[in-house]
């Protein structure tokens, strides 16, 4: 098994990021429902992500030769713009190797930070571990990477906190950054709370990595068909597994429109606009309240770029 | 001229609100525009206002026994919210008086917090006095109050905090509670900055009263007719004027479709969802550039109660 992160590297991330990343604060809804689950903005972070503690994190730990020589990313999008700004801050040279499919307003987003966009058909790791390679610069992995779990892992420790009594924290499950991070630290800090994952039915990966006991791939595309486009990774990190086996509860899962309707209630009940990965850990919340622990929630929003089509759709059907 | 509030006063409510109201972040744009304006988002109160900073401190000030005998506010909303919010907080009864055009997102969201609701035809204020008179009630008024401008200031402090290089800071005006507060803390704590109102083209009254150097009332209902609800007062409040008069530098008007693209581009730009009168002052950032002084701006986002139809109408429209 690979080595976990520790906890003094969720600190030291701290310490990197904390000029630049904001302290969200713990947003409550207007209406109580059955379970008055508080929610993290993820979303009103510079680049609208979560992604910008784990890279920008990365990015500020490289030696200052190595980080002269550039940063590469590949991503469909917050991953590249995270990247993307955290090399504008430091005024290196960024390249971001992005699916052909990715939204257009996340390729826009990486576009006016600078970044050099190479579009590819399919994965995009390959490509980017080319480019580096050619480039002699530094690939910014997404979430198999010390650093980037353990920027990742600083929201973990705000909850804390922010919420010292949480006993349920609902993540988001993609690539498994967010809830490696987030996960290690609630079980410092809070040993008595559950992290749970949440995820698309539609890409289930890790649901069924978990239940299953060994690391699934859902190969050919089949995580693609998801709205949530942060999410469609095809399996769990090889670093990231090893801490949801050690430290996360359970992974559930949501239906697409309960992930619309999630964004619908984060609207208009807790002023938040959530693109649609961000609205999966809600989602659990909201629709899936029996299946979960009983108590005291909180449900990160990893995010909030999204279409603007695709919101108004959203907020106009019922 | 009225004693004019405090700084100790607002760094009184600040410690009676202290673990009851978010200490909200500034929030940057995704995408950089000509003036790269931060906002204060107010709207991720739990009431969903900034209103709940000077109706909890207020309430939390009355010596118990007045406090037991219940509080009375009349309101079309936010502040009607906040009273019942921090009355529920100290298990005490609360009545609101409201105009019986009021939005149904802000009527329901004072019902379900237990208020008792008196709905009227026309201005509020003396059916609310009558009402707390007869039940030996204490009425909270919504800005023409000490404690209600001592706990809107508090927002002044937390821009002083997260910006102490802040050259402007624009904030909405109705009935001039939050622009007093907010004036006074940065006047003392910035005083290199300058404070600009922002207001409807439709609900200009503070904007002629400031011009001529006279308190101006708009009569007739002149006020109403803009989308902005929370800033439909006739006028301002008394107190209120004295501060506008003293710490003001200027205040500027914003029309309708503004207002609709300033709640569009903070949707999709700053991930917020704000309510018509919570996107008055980031309107006039975004469309009053040339009359603005230049230099790093805050822009208050007051509120986010809006309701599903208008915002869905200002998402889908182009």
């Amino acid at each position: 098994m690979s080595d976990l992160v520790s906890l003094d590297a969720v600190y030291d991330a701290r310490d990197r990021i904390r000029e630049v990343v904001i302290r969200t604060p713990l947003v409550r809804p207007s209406r109580d429902g059955d379970r008055a689950t508080a929610v993290k903005p993820e979303s009103l972070q510079p680049t609208g992500a979560f992604k910008l503690r784990g890279a920008y994190n990365a990015v500020a730990a490289l030696d200052v030769g190595r980080r002269r020589a550039g940063v590469v990313a590949h991503s469909s999008g917050n991953h590249g713009r995270a990247v993307a700004w955290a090399a504008r801050a430091f005024g290196v040279p960024a390249v971001v190797v992005t699916p052909d499919d990715a939204p257009a307003v996340k390729v826009d987003g990486m576009r006016a930070l600078g970044a050099e966009l190479i579009f590819v058909a399919g994965e995009p790791i390959e490509p980017a571990e080319q480019v580096a390679a050619e480039r002699g610069a530094t690939l910014i992995r997404p979430y198999d990477a010390e650093a980037v779990i353990a920027g990742q892992g600083t929201v973990g420790v705000e909850i804390a906190e922010d919420a010292p009594d949480v006993e349920v924290v609902l993540v988001p499950v993609g690539g498994g950054g967010l809830i490696s991070g987030v996960a290690l630290a609630v079980a410092e800090l809070c040993p008595k709370a559950k992290v749970i994952g949440v995820e698309p039915e539609l890409a289930a990966d890790a649901s069924e990595s978990l239940a299953s006991g060994r690391l699934v791939e859902w190969t050919g595309g089949r995580a693609r068909r998801t709205i949530a486009d942060g999410l469609r990774s095809s399996r769990l990190g090889e670093l990231p597994w090893a801490h949801v086996q050690r430290y996360v509860h359970e992974i559930v899962t949501v239906t697409e429109d309960e992930i619309r309707a999630a964004m619908r209630t984060l609207a208009l009940d807790y002023r938040l606009v959530a693109e649609p990965s961000g609205a999966v850990a809600p989602a659990a919340a909201f629709h899936h309240d029996a299946e979960l622990p009983p108590g005291r929630t909180v449900a990160i929003v990893s995010g909030g770029n999204v279409e603007p089509g695709v919101l108004a759709e959203v907020l106009g059907a019922r």
